[in-house]
């Protein structure tokens, strides 16, 4: 007769477990010239960031993407007291990333590096707020695209409450005001969000122009360096990527250099399409679905897959 | 010594955002013709359908989908309460689909439009309800397919648990069936819920036989107007899309015009293959991965890429 | 003037729905021989599993992926604290996965194979946590080689707070782990987990050297048998598939006959790559994107589009 | 050897207890003549009554009693939000005690009574939320009076985090307002939320004048047609109760009849005193611990316990 | 220039503390001849009997104390559901229970013992669950006593929304006939969570007859070996208590040594009054408020405050 | 037909209500000198208090009123992790109290002013964590007098998981340490929070000697200057208060001022004692229920309820 019986848990050898992860924790630390024996958080934090931009969103569109028992007569007072709490909450991560980033760099003594992180802080979430409604007057340029694009959509309020895309670009145009203001680190959480929730990967430092638009979605990748220009649509799968990322003499290349296409006005690319390097796609045209393509091309180009795998030199 | 500590956090100029973002929102619905002042929600609530579809999946499937400490002695209780519950969201929701949509267009009344929408709004749920047993039953000859399907899998009960492909199928065949009973923006918030969780954008209008099976599925595609037969299987990447929206004329095409493809019984597409424009693909036909095909095959057709990219008038 | 008003939800005919998915379920359970008429779960729970992983995941990162209030000085605290549920958890999921196998094939009476499941669990628990450190130091190989590999990553932190590949990673490391021991069911939950987060599908039987990274990684798929060797580095779209599922006979093959690619030390395979079979990837390789491959290549190769389309042998 | 292990929770017999309490509830609607086969609630929901009066609560007093990341530029915002939300709570609420009360005793048309109650319920509303300020000003002599009272008291703000009897006060200021315009029952949830916070009831129907203070308040009952002059102040266990319930004739008196005390202006009470009936404690009166009083005195008197069991006719 | 600022919060000596702790909790157990070095929880856990028994006071009165989405068509289903729930966490609660208890008395093996738990918490839970229809019925005599000796009550309803005294009764009921059935301890969490609620403290061995009501019931205190008659009505502060605890050789009483008072049929005990030890208060008698009694008194008695205090020898 | 349906709920005009509760906030605030325009929190939050003192009170006593999936081998893990997070919202609250506090008679520079309010509260909290070990064995004596004083106690478990008098004592145990070095406003907080629960009120100021118990408890309040010597017990509804709070002069009483009793060891107060002013209660007195004392009285005195109203001086 068994003594223990399948309901008592057995006991776990826990403490060479937890010295084990200390010392693979001190080899990291050791190895990356970390010395910090005790404090607290050093990085923005992503449940935190996640809290402010959902804020954010819902201050921009308050009646569709906001709580369902918001009223229209309440809507500035919702705005006012969501913006107060989300702006708080990205001053604080904007600390954190800045702290982080100047203890790597700064020589001076923690206290005045730490008040100067805080005055960035104040100035990135200031010029944030600001910035606000002319964020949300590119989206509604979006909005009207993605309903101008689908003949699917039934109306403009179908796009905000259900397109990937459109929640993708949300998170994005957010996302890229905070990049150029100077903390990448939130503004890459905040894509990040946007990834995991729509399979949409658009780093934070791309150049959007107004009325983009993109269908499904699920795959597309859109690299830190690429710019894209007015009333551009894009499909699932579709990537605007980096031809190369090593340098003639072996080096990396640095993380800004143009190394991602350039897309302009009215270009439509369907699914599938992948473009690297820092091409040019004229004005107008029209890239295949599965097209893969290396090199420039004029504006008004229509560019199917035979085409493209020939490229424009033979 | 700076009289602000770094804790004090700042003080932002709330006003200023707010009412620049009452501006944007003001311009919009000018811009729309929407003069509503004041009032509550006109549109479906994702987190409401988000709470009603679930409660319809645990309602399906209660020992593998229901909570944990459900017990087999009590399925039908727990059935019963979770139906009542999500039913009457799902009424709601219905509610405001049909409400916001005869706002726009029919002339009576307020009362007399909510009192039709409150009438149509129960013939909708009635209906569901009583689909649910035969939805089940399809959703059991998917389960059963993806088992068959699939030599990774171990049981059937492991795909219920574990396949993101079945997942996207349940959420799609309930919203189907919303879809085609008139409330098609409830259908899409339950498909896109599924979209975000599985990277498998199904439209909820589209028509899908018993049997069917999706593997991996992250990137797959299938538009409002495609037709699938019986015992089909696809892979990740897949999409059955189409291939104009432009009518020659210039104008968009109507939502309803049949674009996308028909899939016959028996036939697998491999993973990234592309599939697009009102074309048939022929009973028992195998598509290779990466395939691009633009027109219709006979019954038993072996697509590779090389082939499909001539095309048959090559 | 109709009796009934909007708010009076109508009444739905909850009975005939239950009774009707009742008779579905029963069809199911007859046709799949299971009789059991009472009882709790007899498979693991998504839920239970989701919690256990997090644990994990934060015990082994605990200042980057744990709670934002943890301090440096408690992280032992923290982590012994959090395996110590974690691996309760787990324990019981095992049990539950171990007890539902073997009840339909162990003869035993139930008491027995009950005790024969626990003393399996316990012993599959205790060597997992054994192997945490060194499941660690794997992963911190790859979080430095996906800072290595990425120009637009500005530090090592970065990768581990933004990094979807990573992210799909860590969870694969830990239910590969599992899958080996014995319990592929949780661990196959484990990776769907990341598998819907990210859209990264990596089969938990699949072997992965260190210093593997995935970029931007939506729709990558990852097969039972695939082997991979050290550095290696995939994108976005990448499939090390299966070709054929059947056998000469018309069976399917078994589910663990080697049927998915070896890739080789070094390897880079770009954006949209698919690679099926028992092929191997020689050493140091370059893939290029969207490239179509089902032949083994010698180390060195540099394998674009065109080539791949023709073959070796052409 | 036991074929069911511990850990196998036995079977209920669910369905003989489930049709045993439904015969109960069956045997009391019968015999309190309430035939309803089916429907929704019928009465105010303590839970969403307790949503609404924290959330009114919070509005009151937005930088104490509001939640702790609130903002003093944000208070407008906060403030108007929180009422929106708990304004429109609290109107459904009235709507249910309306409505099920008028379903009672009203022989009209359902929709007619519906019409009639949701036109009430607005008035109600309408009227409380403007008299929001004048209750606030009447809290704020509350605050001020607690402040004054206790000499362990060492601010204003202490009284409000920590003064059991000041939050009674706002729950039944509240809860009063509420009572008088025709809503008893959402008033009676009110000051029941209050009791089991404080172990203070004051009946919402009681009328209490500015300056009012309980200190520790556990026990104290304050009748439903007792009247408290200004500046009164209570201790633990006062009783404010009616002597008799029963009149003359054997039959209960009406449940508006006074038949609780009056207490004039600047009255003490202390610890333990019981007063009962329709009596009146003259202006500036002091009652000594443990009292027992069931006569009227004159302004200023002195009660101790001695003299209360005499009475004034010894 | 201090190198600390005030946001860097400092850091605990906590392995001091911890080491602290753990040297009083050894001290503790060793003084108790506790020895166990590991294994989980040994007692029931209130958290987890609070969620029991607010489901069974639920499945008691769905529609009045269920959640506010129930319908009644869906009663059954709630209960059904609710109380599968409810009674297998009471089970485990039980086992907990009477396995503490065993292992502290029981010399048999401990899977003997445990094995011996589980049957006696099946047979328990299985006649509690039988009796649940019984207990309805009582508590339904109960709330009517409530509102016909409430002349401020205006409906039965309002009775079980709002009175703390019926909350209490219904949490002594359900804990009386667990005690009764041999977990003492799951009863005494249960009664003390309606004491923390309702300020009522009813010992789960007190036996109480039908339609009793207590109002106001601040202060209530009934002993363990109280038995209490039919149609008895209290107010806040009645204390039926025990005389003496320590018996003339020195030693304390028994714990089921009857030493609280006999109430018998159709009393009324007003506020504040004190009864005390084994005596008997004969039917029909009316106990005035603040009575001090600790002697039996016949039929039909009419104790006032200073008859008490002289006592009946006087 | 009336144009507004039931559900469309009104508008109410929040901006009058806004303004108005607006102006009377100016006006307390103009009143109570108060001129901060904005900024954060000034006061601890009590949800912030709530969640340290629950933490601590499981570090405190772990296997029993910690969470129910605690093992014993964590216990330490446990206790770590949860003071680390304890301990820090502590310090946050008490910089919190001592910074308000500064601010109204500080005159130095805010910046000054916090970073000494930050270096009081890390001494604070430093001497609190140190403390806790002492507070346990404290504790422990008081589980252990509530044993022996309670025959209906049937284990020392009971007494942790089921006595509010207990609860209380841990709670005023905690407080009283916080409130001896300095931060008497989170001390309060504290204490009301056990006052909620239990309806026991003890003042965090009040002195307390080891094996105390409370039994029953509800409505017992300890004053801010009371002195409690060893093995002492009290009953319900015993007030240990104040006599006269006012001095002759008119003027209040200091906060400081010695003015409630002392009791010496081992003195038992029965239920609803009311002892009142600096009064001494000899060692091993026994003072009867209801008894009312304003004296004081030699070791080993019995005091019955006669007695007490005649006083010594009759």
């Amino acid at each position: 007769m068994p003594e223990r019986l399948p309901d008592q848990t057995p006991v776990w050898d826990l403490s060479s477990v937890i010295s084990g992860l200390q010392a693979e924790r001190e080899r990291w630390r050791t190895s990356h010239c970390r010395s910090i024996e005790s404090g607290g958080r050093e990085f923005p934090a992503p449940p935190a960031v996640h809290a402010a931009i959902k804020g954010i969103v819902a201050a921009l569109f308050p009646m569709r993407l906001g709580p369902d028992t918001l009223r229209k007569e309440a809507e500035d007072y919702f705005v006012g007291s969501t913006l107060s709490c989300a702006l708080g909450v990205l001053y604080e991560q904007a600390r954190l990333e800045l702290g982080g980033r100047s203890a790597a760099t700064d020589p001076r003594a923690p206290a005045l590096r730490e008040a100067e992180a805080a005055r960035q802080a104040e100035t990135i979430i200031h010029g944030f707020a600001a910035a606000l409604p002319a964020i949300r007057r590119l989206l509604d340029s979006d909005v009207e695209a993605a309903y101008r694009g689908d003949p699917a959509a039934t109306s403009v309020d179908e796009i905000l409450l259900c397109y990937p895309g459109v929640a993708a670009v949300i998170h994005h145009r957010v996302a890229h005001d905070l990049f150029l203001r100077g903390i990448p680190l939130v503004a890459r959480i905040i894509t990040e969000i946007a990834h995991s929730e729509t399979g949409i990967d658009i780093h934070p430092g791309a150049t959007v122009g107004e009325s983009f638009f993109i269908d499904h979605g699920t795959g597309v990748v859109i690299g830190a360096t690429a710019v894209i220009g007015r009333n551009v649509r894009l499909y699932q799968n579709v990537t605007l990527g980096a031809k190369r990322l090593v340098k003639g003499d072996g080096s990396m290349v640095d993380h800004d250099t143009p190394r991602h296409p350039i897309v302009e006005d009215d270009v439509v690319i369907y699914a599938g399409a992948t473009i690297l390097g820092r091409v040019t796609i004229g004005a107008g045209s029209v890239i295949g679905g599965n097209v893969w393509l290396t090199h420039s091309i004029p504006p008004g180009s229509q560019i199917t897959q035979a085409q493209s795998q020939a490229g424009p030199e033979a």
